[in-house]
């Protein structure tokens, strides 16, 4: 049971915004624009990197929803995503995702963990500023996710099928406030 | 310098919602919401939570900005704020302060570290559902800025009247995206 009272039935993120709107309308702008607004990054890359963070970060609920809408947006290439989970360096991703994802490992340590070697590799295999920019905001971002969901306790359903719908919700709908899909 | 190229001389969070305004705005506009809007816990609370939170994260230009907001906050006991700081436990806030602070500091370690001791200690101090989920928020909200602004290297003021403005400006202007400013 969540620490405070919420929606009963009602999981993880979308619990929190039906508790208090007035910060979950932005929490979820920031979201769509992040991983669906224009990018040097694909959808399918943007969704990988917060699984990855999320997966770090042991947040079950975040971790396997955008995992679920990764292989969605990877579609045939789908196994990549828990190849990722299981080891990134020795996915199928390529070296420039690599570097990414490994900039993306430094933050979910801390801020302060991005070294200048991390940046330089990175950009020697193509990633320019803009790439580098929503890498380290989407690693940022899901620190806070994963922290606001499991620091509430709140639902984290267990049945891989109900990850799977919402994988699908957030690859065709995006984003939006629970309040404004029913 | 920073590792993307933003804008000369704007430090922190201000040069990165410049270099990005389309998630700049939301992060601006949930920061507002969570420090300024409708809450049962004072302004200066929420300051302190978030000062706290970046001095964990070892954040000095999110650390020193907020530390100085919530200085100008505590007016004539402005002391309180360094004393956080220094040795929360040991400090002049109430108790119900010190469990909100310490289920902070929980947060800023991992989301799953929150528990069920942690949060009925505040509860029987005193601390309702909000004021659990405005801690819980602000607490991972900066564990996201700390990333975004230590991660991309940006510029931080190492001169405390900088620090002094920048508390001012944000207890009068609030929260406002940079170019709106100028």
């Amino acid at each position: 049971m969540a620490y405070i009272k919420t929606e009963e039935g009602v999981p993880g993120i979308r619990s929190l915004a039906l508790f208090r709107p007035e910060t979950g309308k932005h929490l979820y702008d920031l979201v769509q624009v992040l991983l669906r607004g224009e990018s040097p990054l694909s959808e399918g890359e943007r969704e990988l990197i917060a699984a990855y963070v999320s997966h770090l970060n042991n947040c079950m609920f975040c971790r396997n929803s955008h995992a679920a809408a990764a292989r969605c947006l990877y579609g045939e290439e789908e196994s990549i995503v828990d190849d990722v989970l299981k080891d990134m360096q020795h996915s199928g991703v390529s070296d420039k995702m690599k570097a990414l994802l490994n900039i993306s490992a430094r933050v979910q340590i801390l801020g302060k963990e991005v070294s200048s070697t991390d940046i330089a590799a990175a950009k020697t295999l193509g990633a320019g500023d803009r790439e580098i920019h929503d890498t380290v905001l989407i690693a940022a971002t899901f620190c806070m996710f994963n922290r606001y969901v499991d620091g509430l306790a709140t639902l984290t359903p267990t049945n891989p099928a109900a990850y799977e719908e919402m994988g699908k919700r957030m690859t065709t709908l995006g984003y939006v406030l629970p309040q404004q899909v029913k």
